[in-house]
């Protein structure tokens, strides 16, 4: 076991920060986080999958080395409260999610976690102790393999200008961008607007 | 315009400690990111979108209230580097690039975004020089409206239990969770390794 240790109060600050504010998905997070991290050897390089979008990257971020925008954190959006490190050579690690059956004493974060309350109702003071009081313990954990897709290094192309927005691209893209095959996430013609 | 501050010194710092070393991307990204901060009216609540996962989603992430884990930050994968800070209810908002044009008389830069030199042959000191010399003036903005699909609230559906791998996901993505639907990310069948 890895000798890393966790203190919730110092955590609970950067994610105030970071965050923006005390999500409980985020705070579990960080247990979670902790439950996998102790388990991979020392001085091991690892990256990370998350299974949603949804808070658990910002915990993955914030206590470990993987971040979205350095590609060791992957997330695949399959809706699932769970989230793997593994080694980044031998794709072997463990994957951490929320074990339902030890749920059922906690009953705000059951009520939270399966939105058996409208938000207005639930009561965070209560949500937030019984996730610090039950910390870890509310974690299943089992070892993963992952898919070699993720050990693969990505082949970097050549970047290219692209003849229709005039912005450079990889060209393994296409003869255009991407961002001019697909529908735009933007409604104004943005050649147009090249003004400023 | 809007107040804000950058000090690439202390951003430097940041960058080192979250993103994990002095990528040329995070640097330049810090710079667009101040380049459109500024142009949001003081006060006012705003999203993101960054165009490509690679390094630019950590410069919004250290300098913006916008993190993946809060749903502030959207990343679509068109392989453009550049960026979006747009009004949450109105769509409004600026987009920043990198203006090609602006590049020519800085040959390093050039050299690396458009990798015409292998990584060892780049000169990592000359490059991080001209990115804090050149700072904004690399960037092109201009204005943009985002897509409405934007500006929906995603609704939150029930959750429930997968019948196949026994964990809990949103209702709306099937009868069975997308997880089970998928190629999975693991070759290990999850439901034999739950034993610890």
């Amino acid at each position: 076991m890895n000798e890393i240790s966790f203190d919730i109060e110092e955590y609970i600050d950067r994610v105030q920060s970071f965050h923006g504010h005390l999500s409980p998905g985020v705070i579990i997070g960080g247990f979670m986080v902790y439950v996998v991290q102790v388990r991979i050897p020392e001085g091991r390089l690892y990256n990370a999958i998350c299974e949603t979008p949804k808070c658990l990257p910002d915990a993955i971020q914030l206590l470990t080395p993987c971040t979205v925008g350095n590609g060791r954190l992957r997330i695949i959006n399959i809706g699932r409260f769970a989230l793997s490190l593994y080694d980044k050579y031998q794709g072997n690690g463990f994957r951490v999610f929320l074990d339902l059956n030890k749920l059922e004493h906690w009953t705000e974060i059951k009520a939270w976690f399966f939105r058996l309350k409208p938000k207005a109702e639930q009561n965070h003071d209560c949500l937030m102790t019984q996730i610090i009081a039950s910390g870890e313990r509310l974690c299943g954990v089992h070892p993963i393999q992952v898919h070699p897709r993720f050990l693969e290094r990505q082949r970097k192309g050549r970047i290219v200008l692209c003849p229709s927005c005039e912005e450079a691209y990889p060209v393994q893209n296409g003869n255009i961008c991407q961002a001019c095959q697909e529908p735009s996430p933007y409604l104004i013609p943005e050649c147009l607007e090249k003004a400023e």
